[in-house]
């Protein structure tokens, strides 16, 4: 059940990271590339920074469906108009998927709740950091939009749950549904950041 | 003793990246983030270079740390002017911290000297060169600033030291102010790095 | 045998990487550390990906040949003109030799044959690609060159072959000569990578 969702999510991630790098590279081997480190490079900080082996490492199966993923990408996308949309509901889906499976991974790796939280945020978008920075584009942190909040707001809720009633299916399912509701709303209205939460800038 | 040297490095590094991101970054989930990772990405490099588990993970104090002093940071300093100047004499002060912590924790480790002094300065400058890439902004090695010079100076002094006569306070208190000295002297004066240390640009 | 063509490709890298570093970055410091950043830096990500002990911490003579290697080069390389090429030549070179001493290595710690591939890549093209991001440069990823597809050519026959027939003279010496041989073919001949491997883009 949680392998399905890695591997969903990967497939996804994947998808997003062609369509998205797109606008600045044009290349079949540099858009599999940045694909294939969108779907993977969150969940290998992940691993990096817990100390574990990289997920990817012991279960090549991961790679190949990034690799299958960007490809087929690659191919077929420029058939379609209006993507973007399209790219971020399928983000939104991926991050609920990552962020959830990344603390499932992380409490049963025996790390306590703020860092199991820490780690579903860091899986979620990790990857598409990592992207923006390798293509060039303004990463997320630098954006205003109402995008890690979410996330956060999941993670937060799913860990307290697993640790408070240990019921996989039903809390997975729930917090998916927040993290993907969240977000989906604030893709249709086009939310950004609330005035309150904002700083403006001192220097120049 | 170390260990409020390393949490005062934390809050003094969470502060500046606040600050320093604020350029760039004006809301509030993007600024404690970006403070949070100036404050741990060095660690976090030196810990995972040196393959040990990463140090906020076993002690997440420093975590909250980094965090609480971000947030404080964000609501409080819309209200100080000239905080530029403030920013460069703290994160003067937090260098000489963190790269005595990190010589310290390598040489602990069984690291040889020139190891422990690469730890030094990659614990130093790493945090606040990953918060340059993600926030858009030209990282130290491009600037011609004399920032490194000075760390590297003191890294290399207090490692000596450490290993001719381990007397930890001592050396770390002259470490230290021999770092943040040379800083403070450099920030004062403006020094950039002198003519016989560039070269000119061949190709344009 | 492999020792010297390490030690080889980490010199030919400093020398590509000061050069390459100094269109954006002028003094010593910063032109020295990413030198030693693009001769140290993609052995350090395959060594943390593998979650093993990364290389120039066991052998700090690396380290030491870097940092000479990107000294000589900040002192003399003013006098030549026509870097550029040079340049591009060695780097083909530092990539042969890198990616098949990265499988040999990812082989013998008992990765399987696609794992090891992508150790052969990630180790030849890290390092370049942490220098570009690091000195605000365009990285490979978003150039058109025919740059790492003759890598992914030959570190697949390397790997095929060192798995069907382990002989390491033969297949390293023909294996380096096949992505040197199609890197110099590719600069000479300035290829970027042909039409129908490239997608146009559909959002601006």
């Amino acid at each position: 059940m949680e392998y399905i969702f890695g591997q969903i999510a990967i497939a996804v991630f994947a998808i997003t990271g062609v369509i998205a790098a797109s606008k600045k590279v044009h290349d079949l081997f540099g858009l599999v590339v940045l694909g294939v480190i969108t779907a993977l490079g969150g969940g290998t900080l992940r691993d990096i920074t817990l100390n574990h082996s990289v997920f990817w490492i012991e279960d090549f199966t991961y790679v190949w469906v990034a690799m299958a993923s960007a490809l087929i990408t690659f191919l077929v996308f420029r058939f379609f108009n209006n993507t973007y949309r399209i790219l971020l509901y399928l983000d939104a889906l991926g991050v609920a998927l990552f962020s959830i499976q990344a603390i499932d991974k992380s409490l049963a790796l025996g790390c306590t709740a703020p860092v199991a939280i820490i780690m579903g945020l860091l899986t979620s978008i990790g990857g598409g950091i990592i992207r923006d920075v390798l293509s060039g584009r303004p990463n997320l942190l630098v954006n205003k939009e109402f995008y890690a909040i979410p996330i956060l707001i999941g993670c937060v809720f799913y860990t307290t749950y697993m640790i408070l009633i240990p019921s996989f299916v039903f809390n997975s399912v729930l917090s998916i549904c927040i993290i993907f509701g969240l977000r989906a709303v604030s893709i249709y209205f086009e939310l950004s950041v609330p005035a309150w939460l904002l700083i403006k800038p001192i220097h120049k």
